[in-house]
């Protein structure tokens, strides 16, 4: 038995509206990667590391996720991508952040796992080993969309707050500076902007290969408008992502919740030492990160072929390959 | 009851050989800190979180230990330091990586862990939030010491080597065009400075304060030598540091099989989670690690009072404030 989870980010308030006008093309991504890479793994052609590896490849080249092209843009301006992935196997991991120039931030945390040391890097030294390691290499032009620019200005909008210092005005306007090409935002309705505009899209991926090993990948451009340099629970091992030999995770939401909860690894501690199913674990932790306002959701799977991806918002992107059967969903079952 | 412990790293192979010419100033150091800190955490003048930021200010400020003034120095001849720091009280953190112009960057972690958000910053965004703070800025000559650029010189020679990129002799050899003041390194024998320059070095503390509060915070500049952008497991909650309602823990060793077992969170699932004592809770932890090449050691305290300082090495700089009592050891007891 194989299996393969997916997830796109979760957020939003209150009840689901239905799709908004991007969202086929959000599932249409989902199920092609979910049959191509399901596929692969049950065919044994892949193992569960090369599945997250290339799940979380496809999803971070789709713009309408947040990850890759199509990360959100920060309060500089500037792209910052982070992502890692953990191989159960061995519980080998690598991770990166704040990388700018790299097509696929999730194969430099794939480049840093094989390698073993350093297992993460950050900033310039992430971008050069990219580069040094044959990645591909991309502008920030390329990474940012006009969505993203949309998303960013609103934010920056928003920003231009009573208390905002000078020097965050100067920040603010120097980014301002960029050429910003938002033509195909019209083609869109208003509210279905807004709607995406408080749109979720971290990445994420868990797989359980023929050889009974998982593993787990999370890719994310972080938040619109976050600071230079901040680091949420994506690249963080434990925090965003775990596998082992029982268990793989991975976690989209508020990162810094997650991070105070180190909520990836206390799934798989709740599962291995409390002896709880991996739903109840999920949901436990999902109770735990509620209280230092981390709403989000998890995917997770079991070396038993357990799959749970429960989320505290309004949705969550997510799919699954079980059984040769494809399955997506946004809303709430 | 209130406790405090602190460590100046675990390291080395084989048996202790005994103290260093340079131990002495080490334990003076540790002694002071243990006298002072614990007495203002006895009088309930202080927090355990006042009381490990202090601790660890302190031994930042000590240029033997490889943290703050006196970090060791990365492949590209500069200073970049790591901390993090958590508050069991509420579970809240704050951490930083890649730090570069700060006296104290435990300072700025648990300025962000004050701010609540962003939880974690890297590079050039930490040490703006830090300047912004008002935190002390400092020069990367007032960080490095003789002794820190004798261990890179080392360190360099023994890297040009075979299969070593042009690249890589470019980023040494301009690093080898900072003025280097190797004098004071003459003060001491040949076999105490080889000594010397394979020792640890990461600081860090755990404090039980008379509330019944816990808190931990770790510091580092890495390893010599290290890449540009490395992180290790001291500026990541749940690897390096943790503390919550039961336990307060700080790790030192090869901090990459700390972040694959997510160490210091391990130690309080296994506490919490498989019910044992911190005792066994910590040497599960160190057994862990080890076959990842994880050799180090741990202080962890509980909130019933347990200390536990546990290390597969040769030695560990370390200390605690009990009752009054000032205990401090390097090598095995």
């Amino acid at each position: 038995m194989v299996v393969l989870a997916i997830h796109g980010g979760a957020g939003g308030d209150g009840p689901w509206g239905g799709p908004t006008d991007l969202d086929p093309a959000r599932i249409e991504c989902m199920q092609s990667i979910l049959a191509n890479v399901g596929k692969a793994l049950e065919d044994g052609k892949i193992t569960a590391l090369e599945a997250v590896t290339e799940a979380v490849s496809l999803l971070e080249d789709e713009p309408l996720f947040n990850a890759g092209r199509g990360a959100v843009i920060g309060a500089d301006g500037k792209i910052t991508m982070d992502a890692s992935i953990m191989n159960g196997k061995d519980c080998s991991a690598g991770a990166c952040a704040g990388v700018s120039i790299l097509r696929h931030p999730i194969r430099l945390a794939n480049h840093l796992l094989k390698g073993n040391w350093p297992l993460m890097l950050f900033g310039e030294g992430a971008d050069e080993a990219g580069r040094k390691a044959g990645l591909e290499v991309v502008s920030q032009e390329w990474l940012a969309t006009p969505l993203r620019w949309a998303q960013w200005k609103k934010w920056r909008d928003s920003n231009l707050r009573p208390g905002a210092t000078d020097e965050d005005d100067n920040v603010l306007n120097a980014a301002l500076d960029h050429d910003i090409e938002i033509g195909p935002i019209s083609e869109f309705s208003h509210e279905n902007l807004l709607e995406e505009i408080d749109g979720p899209g971290t990445v994420g991926a868990v797989a359980l290969d023929k050889e009974g090993n998982l593993a787990a990948a999370t890719s994310t451009g972080g938040m619109t408008g976050k600071p230079l340099g901040r680091v949420g629970d994506t690249p963080l091992i434990g925090a965003g992502t775990w596998a082992d030999s029982r268990v793989a995770v991975s976690n989209t939401g508020v990162g810094e919740a997650y991070i105070r909860t180190c909520a990836a690894k206390r799934v798989a501690d709740l599962v291995e030492l409390a002896n709880v199913d991996l739903e109840t674990a999920c949901n436990m932790m999902l109770d735990e990160v509620e209280p230092f306002g981390g709403r989000g959701g998890i995917i997770a799977i079991s070396s038993k072929g357990e799959v749970c991806m429960p989320f505290q918002v309004t949705l969550m992107y997510r799919g699954t390959y079980f059984k040769g059967d494809v399955f997506t969903a946004i809303g709430p079952n």
